[in-house]
Order: structure tokens, then sequence, then C-alpha cells
């Protein structure tokens, strides 16, 4: 029984090294990563205990991406299919201005045929938190009627209901996102959504403050957290808004910075912590997170005391 | 104006270094192959000129594929096409007992929509030679038609037509193969056919002298070649048979061997050599190709020239 | 509760790449690798449960080897400790005349304060096996009684005990070794052992089938595997001897062979099998692991079943 | 038939890894580069047809080189040579204070005896550009008459001429330079030179903009391009001045920034647009090679649109 | 005869590639480093001849080791040793907010058992200068007293010395550091120390002008130089204070940048430039070592040469 | 003093990894080798101490070099030149029919202009042994005269002088080869010559044995060894005739094969032992040198008995 279940689609990622091109590089290297996944292994490292399920093909590629979640301590609790590929993501990371790209390979995967009635839901409703997040519902229709059923069943189950609303423009339209996205939220209890997700899929006006502040208001959350990448992000909770920053960081990959954010945010509050203390332990993971290569946060509640009780450890030897 | 032209499919090939499993590498090395792309590239090594016509994602996967053969020499004419993937495989090599594994995604590739009227059917019709497998009518019932209809235009522009068998079990039923192209057989000159393949697919019997026979007896070929792995092959032409060994080979990746070995036989007879002169060639083509990785001929002629001439090449410096 | 619960340390390897020498690589291959946690993997891919305990440091390097197991699908019991190293050896593989060498660096690590009383002893109750190997008491004296204190437990709670000889002269004498393991014979119900160790540790004499004999009538064991390398091994059981040959394979790691037997042994005897069959199954284990980089028998019984109904696959496309 | 036809030496270039120190790395990377195919490549990314012009011994070194170039799509006309080695250099990349150093060893290429004869002077002749630079008349006397020849022979068939100046003070003085290129200069309708390279070699005085003033005026140029690094680039034509800024970037490899440079605003030019916003494109594409390793602009023109559309793309997924 | 001698352990380094981290790095990076090579190196580069002492495991690792050292032109003299381990350390190096994180493994080497009387100490007596630092007497209590018995073998033989305070928190504590080094302080002519090290281990108060005072006042110091990191050096020789500016540098590592600094100044005080002087060379020296991977200031007096001058090289071609 | 110098051009070895080609390798592995160098490691390995002595240029490639030998543990005097190249070749290994190549370029390098009066003759006065090979007199004719002036300083010096024949064709004709090398025959006390070159190139007949008599019959050699690669060598001494037995060696590298057999033989003499005796140590060394990847027997004394005494080491932990 884990405190935090997630749900979702974790894929192999394929990526040339070191500012290389997709177009000809002669090594990819490769991880796994997945929102979901990701935030269940943010959340472990941040004190919860976690479990990930997913639906995912029999194959080598398969495996290895569960192995993968299982080496960081998750718990899986895996849909073994025969039919359906392994989704794939290829990533290309760069700076400025050529900038990261990322192609999806993840059109009729395994996933996308997964329902409700093939998971243990009992699983989800003895934890204390479910979580999953907007990229699910874009998978397929399946996956659409499948996200709202878990997050019902949770909700019966008495277990808070978190979702990040993380919009794909590669998967779907802001209208399709919008019609399909916006029916959940009454299952809903801790929203995570970027400023501009909230703006230009979900069509709010105003600042980050005004926007956590009307998605509160309009809809029945508990909790909103409106993130701004590197301007730090804002925490709506019982009509008040908290600000945090983001800390300063030496990025080395960004992908999975938003996840281990969120991850950690549940973990500190599951742990009983404060709106304001929980989003300042997920802004100092994210910002470790950028320090790593990888989807994953790859590191120890104590490095992020570290950085949370001083902003950042020197040279220690 | 090339003096062969092939068409199929070439895969983007990831593959973990040094018999690792991909389970758990951590890089996949990246190549590209298809089976009319090798045999385009090895006939250009050994002298005749090359042609590839493809349908290709206009991604940077599609691009690095096209860019590849480029490379080796080989003359690109290619569909770009804003729909369908990339084909991958998964290949994992390994010596014995483990075995060599492959794991195909291709489906809903760019190529499987292609059409003959896509394409200038007058390079083909202007070439001297037009080749393609028993691949590329198994990759959808689109590719069937214009396969065929390839093989018509170029039997109907006086182009000789040469065709590897190729059976793929994991791409359809020996059934479903033996159906789809015993049909194309009238409209081929030189066919090219695994032992194996002419058995259990075919359901011919006997050794592979009586195989080459039969097959060259019932169908209208000009030339029949069947293959025997290390032990060599078996060349009909003219209802002559003649017998090649195969040349001992330090292994480093089979993959593509058979290519290697067509490639060089349609360019030694495009040059006007005998058939046994040709299969010596081709024999040699293979053996080098073995001790190279990837899927493709990286040789020069005189490296050929040297293994017929004696065998093999000592430490020369 | 696991079918197998194993117990030992498992060290952090590293090794030099392609026959470099440790006196001049520039990087070291990093895994993870000790004969209980392999055999413990070896079991599971074979179809049993199972659970490896230890005693680690509670620093990243601790965090890899159990996170490494873990990926295979281990539970991991594990005792964290703030004292002790993380051991680790140096493993230079080359072929003859140079032959393979290890340098042991594991002196004053975690587990060897390892007591029983620090673990949770049921676990090993209530598994159908426990398993552990001479490598483990001969870390320190605390481990001789830990082992003694384990084996008895386990006796007590009816579980079956399985034992691999696996004499280290780097470790200790033939003297000592000898009159440490053959005080813990009594308690094991199962034997492994090389005939080479049985001559030169032991002191017996004859050929493996005499070996083996011997043994079984000495002591009380149930069980007993004489191993002979690449000439296959010998299992006794029930006073009937029977002889197992050892698969012909492409060698790219010879680590963790031995485990690989044992653990597929252990797995299908629990499945029910008989001796021989179980020897069939671990002498196919074996093989493919030689095919493998790195300590673990990293594969699937799909892939032992191949090997073991047809002796090996053919490429496979 | 090619837009733009480029002539000049393409040098092997070996580099240490990641800030590495030639004298202690123990793995070269391995990439081609020089001037005139960088050129080349830039402006077939850019829009134009290319082909590349050379002399490359018959070696598996020189195919390399050949093989390189045609990847990225450029079409490729080299007399082979049994004669002359290939060039090579080697590349140290490093920050400040320590700086980029280059080695060559380019001394008795192939190249250095090549002779106008020696090429089909009619694809000069038929292209609407013929570029070349500085580079090539240093490499040798016989170059410095071919270089003049090939300049002549473009006038003579109504081909517009383009030359990047190019002063390397590896390869010669800069009064030796002064007089071979100033001799050069009517020959010539667009000329590219660093401001550097306008005072210290040429010895004219002022700002960028009075010293494309005043090259533009002396010499009977149409265009003449001031390249000044980081801070941008001057553009006279038709005896206005354009200003163009450069771009922030991320740099990972500045080599063939400057290539980058002149092959799209060729390419642009050649595709009919103004000066000012063939700058544009300009400088967006030498922005985004600096994100890129190796010397060669391996970008589309959709990421140069996106730059110049809003100054860098976000994470795109 | 060298200029300079140094004594101390150098460590295997391990180190995991570009950020990636402890817990799941595949592969190491080897490097060898320690104080008292990596100043015997950088002395060499900046012109004094140089010898290192040590006592080391008579291993591959051990060999590799003095191999590296040798390979940077020192001269070693070492005592072989058949027990105690090589010493390690792990390396994890990231950027902010993770930092460089630095794990020993180094106890009960080889050279904690070193005692002055195993060395031919006509070797101190003969240089010019003799170096050690406070690491070795943190290693063991032996080391206390080999350290003590070197620098007054020194004394005697008029050989300056010179030592670099290196406070290492995971070594000893700050009280043990204090009553251990300030006993050595009486033999000791030019010291070196990090002014985050005067303060919180020596008790000294005040802006580092003043700890350099206070320092050189108090005790009989010839020369003292206080370390600031990216702030610079100060250094005070006969009651005469010098500021000396960190260069901006590209950090690729910081590790080894103070031995650089060290190094350099000594050489340069050797070779006779007053201390304004070298503490520039020492700077510039720092900064590149910065540039450069690994430990050890691989660098020539000519790139020193160059930053001295004019604060940095452009790229040179 | 060393008890063998040698003299000689030491290369820079560029080579692509595992199996692959220069047509397409993305990186080559770096080494240094030369026949001089490689045969003074391999004789202090055995137990004789080495100087190398070469021209070599003033640049990171050079100084790569010398480095790499004198991490080996070679004392190295070295003439640096600011005129002349590195010598480079390109390595390209494969097993058969492949075979493994070597493009040479090694013209106009600094050591082609080596006079015997830029060294310290009296070094080779003080050996006890004087080491080079035909492939010194065959880079230029100034070389030519240099090796007859230091054969004859050594002659007269009274140190016993050793060659070997080491024939290339890539660097010049047998007949030039004869004439040039023959005349140095009388200077030279040990020879070691090929079997193939003594027929191919002097024009002997005969099996190894003959050739080996006929050899020490008609010149005045102390000592011929005739070396037959995988087949063993053939001593002669004092008109005796000993057989020396190559052992089996799984060949990882077959470069410096050669040298580390003379090398080892020419240790083992010094040392005192007979020739039949230092042949079994010349076969062992040359054996366990295949295993390693390099030019170089990066092995220790102790591996080397290990094989003379049992023929190989089976795995040791």
């Amino acid at each position: 029984m884990s405190d935090i279940v997630t749900f979702g689609e974790t894929m192999l990622r394929l990526s040339p090294p070191d500012g290389e091109r997709l177009e000809s590089a002669t090594e990819f290297e490769v991880h796994a990563g997945g929102a979901e996944s990701n935030v269940a292994i943010a959340a472990d490292r941040l004190g919860a205990t976690a479990t990930w399920l997913s639906k995912v093909p029999e194959t080598p590629l398969g495996r290895r991406v569960v192995g993968e979640i299982r080496r960081h301590g998750i718990e899986t609790d895996v849909v073994w299919s025969h039919r359906g590929r392994q989704g794939t993501y290829y990533l290309e990371q760069a700076g400025e201005p050529r900038g990261t790209n990322v192609i999806y390979d993840r059109e009729n995967t395994a996933i996308s045929t997964a329902e409700a009635r093939e998971f243990d839901i009992e699983r989800i409703q003895d934890a204390r938190v479910f979580f999953t997040t907007g990229i699910t519902p874009a998978l397929s229709s399946t996956l659409r009627e499948t996200t709202a059923n878990m997050l019902k069943a949770a909700r019966q189950g008495g277990t808070t209901t978190a979702f990040d609303f993380n919009y794909r423009n590669k998967l779907w339209s802001p209208d399709e996102a919008r019609e399909t996205l916006t029916r959940l939220f009454p299952g809903i209890d801790v929203l995570v959504i970027a400023a501009r997700d909230a703006r230009t899929v979900l069509g709010f006006e105003g600042d980050p403050r005004q926007l956590a502040h009307k998605l509160g208001s309009q809809y029945d959350f508990t909790t909103v957290i409106v993130t701004r990448g590197s301007e730090g992000a804002i925490g709506w909770h019982d009509s008040v808004v908290h600000d945090q920053e983001a800390y300063e960081t030496d990025t080395v990959s960004p992908i999975g910075t938003g996840d281990a954010f969120t991850g950690a945010f549940i973990a500190r509050r599951l742990h009983g912590e404060d709106v304001p203390t929980a989003l300042e332990y997920a802004a100092a993971t994210a910002a470790i997170k950028r320090t790593i290569p990888g989807d994953v946060a790859l590191l120890s509640k104590d490095e992020v005391d570290a950085v949370v009780k001083d902003g950042g450890t020197a040279l220690s030897r």
C-alpha cells in the first residue's frame, strides 16, 4: 500500500549525446521517461512510497522501462500486453536559439487500450493520493474513459486526486484538450498547470496569481499550482496564494523538471507540511533535477534539504 | 541513369553495443539498413551505379536514413511524406546459443502507402536492372500492388528484374507469402532465395541443387540463386547449376550478408562476367561484409579482388 | 513472501572495456555483482520469486547496488548502514593465455558486521528455499556466525537450504575454508560445488561422479551438484547420479555462469521438475549467461526454453 | 546543374572530446570540414542546390571525406588522386582563457596539385554562383593559379563569383595573403571578409561600416560582407550599408559559423531575397550552427525560419 | 636532483561522465589525482623539475597511478608495498545547486604506513623546495610523524619548505586539524591556505588581507598565500601584501585548481620571479586548469604566458 | 644508464573501434606505437631498464607520444624539433578475410632529419644493448646514415647491437631494403628477422631452421632469431638451432607481437638466461601481448612467469 499511486505511459527515450542531431548521431542514449513515473520517483525520493500503474508490451523494451522504474525504488503494477507498441520519443536537447525538440513515436502503444477494469482498483483506493496527467487522456479515447473511471474510483475510495494539466500540442489541439480535461476537473482535488496552458488552452487571462485564483474559484479544487518555468510557481490553497521563486540552476537537462516539482510537492504535503514549505521543497527538487541528465529526479532528500537550507552546496570533500 | 534501381524500405536500426541486451543497454548504436538499399550499396561498391527509390517521412529520422544511403554513393529518389512513421528495428546481436534477435517496429510507416504513380517510373525503365525483395509486398496491401506495378513497368521497359525472396516470419505467414510472391514470379528474371525458404514457404524438396533446378524449371526465371548461409550458394542459369562455397570469415555482424552477396552478384553480371565468376565475387563480398559492423557492405572492389585472388589478406603494412 | 531468499554481499564491479588493462584504461564499466544476488536474479528469470538480504552502506554506491538488483525484479530487504565500505572488485577479462583476473577491494565492508538479528528472520522461514554461498562466511568472523544462524533458522522454519561452496583463494586458505564450511554442512540440503574445490579444498578424490557420490554419502545432503565448467555438471540426488553436458557457447563473459546455473536449477526444482530436467535448464541458462556482459543472467525463460528445445536459436526476424 | 559550385579542400578533423587535451585524450572524434564544403552544405540547407569540387586521395580517408559531404545532400565532383595526402587538422575546443586551438597537418595534400584543367569547367560556368575562399590559394602555388583560372572561367561563363577572404595565419603571412588575394579581387563579385582581416591583412582602417564602404569603393565588388563575430555583420550592396546583429546563442562549437553565415546568405540571395533579409537568414543560420558539434550547419530551413521569426524556439513537444 | 620534491597520496579517481550520478552511471572515468602530485605536475609545466615521493600498492591500480604521474614528466620515487589498499575517491561533478561531491574510499591505504626512513631523504635535502599538504598528516598517525620528520629533514638540509593547509572535513575535525597542523607551522617557510580554513579551522578573523597578515606575523612564515576561490588570492611576503585577481574562466573541472595555483607559484618563485609576478602566473595557470578535465594542469608554459600577456587567446588557426 | 637503448620513430596510431572502417568510423582510438619503443617497453617489463631515443616535434602530438612511452616506465631522451610532422598511422584491425590494414602517414616527420650528432652517443655506449630496426633507415637517407653511425658507435663502445629486420613494403622495395640493410649487417650482433623477409627480401631459401643457419653462417651474427608468426620462432646461437613454439592465444590485437617477443628475448638474455629460456619468455610475452589492445606489451613479468610455468592462467579470484 503506497502513499501515492500514479497511472500513465512511460516511454523509451532516445537522444543523441552532447548537442548532436538526430539526423547524424551514431548513437542514442536510452532512458525511460513519463510524467507519471517521474512524479512517482520524485515523490519517493522526497519521502512518500509510490506505485506506478501502466500497461506495457511484453518485450525487452517494455521490460526495460519497467525495470528502470523499479530500480528507482518504485513499486510497479503493470498489465503486460502482447499487443501494442512500446511508446518511444526522440529527444534533441540544445541551447538557444535551436531549442530542445521532441519527436513522439507513440501511436498504437500498449497503453492506448488500457481499461480501468484491467487494474486492481483497490490499489488506487487504498492510496492517499492518486495522480495522473493530461497526457494520459490525450493518448486514446479508451484512455479518456479510463482516466475518468480511475479518478472517479479514487474519489469514491476517499483518495485525494492530483492532476498535472500537461498540455502537449503534438498530441492534440487546445480545443480537444480543453473539452476533455475540464470535464475531468470536478473529480480533481489538486491541479498543477502551467500559466501558459491556463491561458492558451483554457483561455484564462491575467498574471499567474490571478490565474491560480480564477482556476481555484471557478472549479472546486482544493489546491492549484500554477507553474511559471524559471520564474517559479504560484500555490493557491484555501483561497490563499503563495509565491515560490525558482532556484538558480546550471541546467543539464530541463526534461522532467515539472514532474520533479509536482512529485516533491505531493510528497511533502503528504508528510504534513504546509503549502509554502511544500512549494519550497518542490522548487529545490526541481532545481536539482535540472542538473541531472535523463527524465528522473535521481536525488536524495538530504540534497534537497541542503538546497532549501542554504540555497546550494559548495564543493564538499 | 543508374545501372540498377532498387525499391524498398530502409529502417533505422537501433542496437545495443557489444553483446549487451535491449533490456538494459544505456545506449543504442544507430545504423540505417534495408535489403534494397543494402543491395544498391553492394552493387555500387562492385562497380555498378545504383539508385534507391523509397518513401520516407520528412523528419530528422527520415533524413538520416536517406543521408546514410547517399553517403555510400547511392543516388536516392525519395518521396518525402508528411504522414507515416519511420520504420525502426531493434537488433540484438549475440553468439550461440543466444542467437541474434530482431524486434521490428515498422507498422504504419511512410512507405506502407507508397504507390507506383508517386515515382518517376522512367528511372526504372531506363535502368539495366530493377531490384526489390519479398519484404516490400509484405509491408502493406498497397505495397503488394506497387511491387507488382513496378515489376510490370520494368518488364515493359526492357529492364531485367531481380528479386530476393527474403521471407520474414515476423511480417507474414508462409501461406500469405507464398500466395503473394508466386504471383509475382512470372515478372521476375533473376530470383534469389534461401534454401530454407524454398522448402518451408514454397514447399519444394530436395538438396539445394535440386531446389534451384526445380525453381528454374517450374517458373520462367533466367537465373536462380539458392543461398545456403555458411555453406555457400547454388547458381542456376541456362539450366546449368554452379556451386559456390562460402569463404571462411571472422564474423562481426551477419546482418546484410545476403544483400552483399546479391548486390555483388548483380554488379558483376552487369559488368559482363559469367555466373560462376559473379558467384565468386558475391561470396567474397559477403565474407568481407561479415567482418563489418552495420548492415552495409562498406568495402572496396580492390578488397574483394584480393579475397577472390588469394582467399584473404594478411596484415598489410 | 518469495520462493527463494538469498543472503550475501553484492559488490560494485569495475572493469576496463574490451580487453584493456586496469593499468591503463581510461574508463571502467560499472556493474553490480555478487553470487547471492546473481542466483536470486537467475531464479527469478526462471520462474521463482526471489528476495535478496544484505547489509549495505547508505551511500550512492550502496544505493546503486540495491537499485541494480531491484531493476531485475528482485525484492530487496536491506539493512542500510552508516558504517563500513561498499565492497568493490576490479575485473580484467581476457582470453588465454592472459586469463581473467580479479582484484578484490572488499575489506571493512558494511556487510562484514551483519548479524542475523538485524534481519527479519521470518522472511527466511517463510520462503521455500534459503540460499547463500561459501563467500559469505569467508568475509568476517561475524559473518561466519551469521551464516550459521541463518541456516539454522531456515532449518527450524522448514525451509530448504541450498549452498554454493564457491571457494575463493583470494579470501582465505583451503584449510580455513574446509574447517568453516564443513561445519555448516549438516545444516545444508542442497550443495553445489566445483569438482576442483571438492578436490583441492575438501581433499576428495575421483572423477566428478565419484566426488558427487562421496559428498552425498558422507554428509547428509539431499542433492549434490558437482560443476565442471565447460564439461558440464553432475547431479546427485537420492543416490542417483545424473550427467549434464554444457552447451556450446560464444562466451562474452564467464563471470556469473555458475550462479546462473544454480539459480536456474533451484527455480526449476521449485517448479516441480525432476533433477535431470532442472539440470538441463540450469545448463541452458548458464550457456546463455556466457553471451551476456556483466554478472547477471539477464535473460527470459522463453530464451532458455528455446535452447533446451533445440540447442540454440538461429537469427530470428 | 547546381545553383552554387564551390571549390576547395575539406580536411579530416580530429578532436578530443569534452574539453580534453590532444596531449592525453585516448580517442578523437572524427569529422570532415572545410570552408568550401561547409558553405555548400549551408547553402543547400537554405534552399540552393550545391556541388563541391575537389581533389582527394583515393584512400579510405579520402572516401570518408567525400561520403560525409555527400550525405548532407551535396553533389560532389572529385578528382581522385593516387598521390598526395589527405589533409588533416587537430582541433582542441576550449572555453576561455584557454581558447580553441587548431593544429594543421595539411602539407603535400592531394589538392595541392589540383589544376583547373582537371575539372569539368562547364559545371562552374553552368552554375549561378561560384565560390571559393582565401584558404585555397594559400595551400600551394599551383592552387593560386587554379583559383585564378576558375574565377576567370566563372566570369567568362557569366557566373557570379563569391569569395570568403578567410585569412589563416598558420598558412601564410599577411603580406603574402594580401598580395595574392588582392590580385584576385577584380574577378570577384561578392566578398566576405572579417573586419579583423580587413584591418590587419589589407591595412584598412575604420569601423566595420567604413571598412565595408572602403572595400566596396576601392574594388569593383557588387556586395561586401564584413563579419564581426559575436557583434554581427555589415552588408554593403549598391553603396548601401546594412547592419545585421548576431543572435544570442549557447555555443557548442564555433567552428564553421562563418561558413554557415556565408552559405545561407548566398542561398537566400539566389532565392531572390534582398540583402537585409539574406543577412538576417545568414545570422540565424550561423547562430543555430553554433549549437551543433562539427563543422557543418546540419539544420533545416524550418529551424532557421523559426529563429528569424521569433528569435529562438522554446521546448517543443 | 629535482627543483621540487613533493610527498603525499595520489588516489584513483572514479567519476561518472557528464553530470551523471554515481547512483546510476554505467561507466566511470578514471583519473589519478592527489594534491602533492598535482602540484608537482603544475610546477614542472611552469619550468621546475619535480619529483613525487609516495608509497603505493604493487598492483595494477598502484602502477596505474604512478604511470599517470610519470607520463606528465615527473620523476617518481615510490615505495612499492604489498600491503595496504590503493586509495580511491568517487567524484560527482555538478553545477549549482547540486554542487560537486566527493566520496572518499581511502582507509587502510598503502601510504598510511609510510615512514620517513623508507625514503631516500637526501632527495628532499638536495631539492630546492619540499612540498606537502595538510591532507597527508590527516591520513594516519604514522603519517603525522612522517610529515613532521620530512619537514624537519628538509629544514636541516636547507631546503625551503612549502605547505598547503588543505583542510578536508571528510578526513578530520577542525580541532584535530588545528592541533596537528599548527604544530608543523614552525618548520614551514611558505604556507598556502584558503581564507575559509584560516577562519573556520584556525579561528582567525578579518578580510583575506588581514588573515594573511595575522598568519604571517603570528608564525614565522616567509610567505603566506591566502586563496579565495573565484575572488583571487592574497600573497604576503616580507610583510607586504599583494592582491591577485582570478581570471575569468569557463570551468570544466574545478578539481585541482588550487594545486595548479600552488605549483605554478612555486615554480615561478624558483625561477626567480617576485611574488606579484609569481601570483599572476599562478592565477593564470589555475584559470587554464579549470578548462581541463581531470585533476591535473595539463598545459604548457606558453599557454600560461599567453593568458598572462593578454588575458586569454582567441581561436587560433 | 639503462640496460638497453633503442632508437626509432614512434607514431600516433589512429584506429576505428571494434572492426569499424576508417571510411565511416566517427571516432578513432589513439595510441602511440613504434617498433623501437615497443621493444624498450617489453624489455623493461621483463626486467631490463630501458631508454628510448628519438626526435619528436614540439607539439601536443609529439608530447603525447613521449608521455605515453614515459608512463610505461621508459626513460626518454628526445630531441624536440620545431620542424617536421608527427608521424601517424591509421590502423584498421579486422579478422579474415578482410585482414588488418595499415595506412602510413609518416612523410616529412621530425625524425626523418635526425642525425647521430644530435644525440648523446655516450648513452648508447654506456648501455649493454643498442637496438633499432629496419624501419628506421627506411624513413630517409639521413636516417640511413644515422642508423649506421649509431651502430658503429655502439660497436666502438662495446655495446651489443640488436636489430629487427622488420621489412615494410609500404616504405620501400625489397631491393632497396636488401641493399641498405645488408650493408648494416656487419655491425650487428643479434638479428631478428621474419622467415618471410629472409626469403622475399634477402632471397634465402629453405625452412626456418635452414634460414637461421644460413644467415648466421653467411654474416657474422652472434644470434639470429627467425620468427614465424603463429608457428613460433627459431633461435640460432653459437651454431646451435633452438625451436620455440608459439603459445595458443585469443588474439585481440596482433600489432606489436614481434616487438614484445624481441624485447622480452633481449631482457632475459641480459638477465643471464640461455637462448632457449629467453625464447620461451619471448614467446609467452608475445602471446600475452596479443590479448592486449594497442601496440604495447602492457604486462608484468609475473604474468609471463605464469604462462611459462603452466601455459596460461585460469580465472583467478
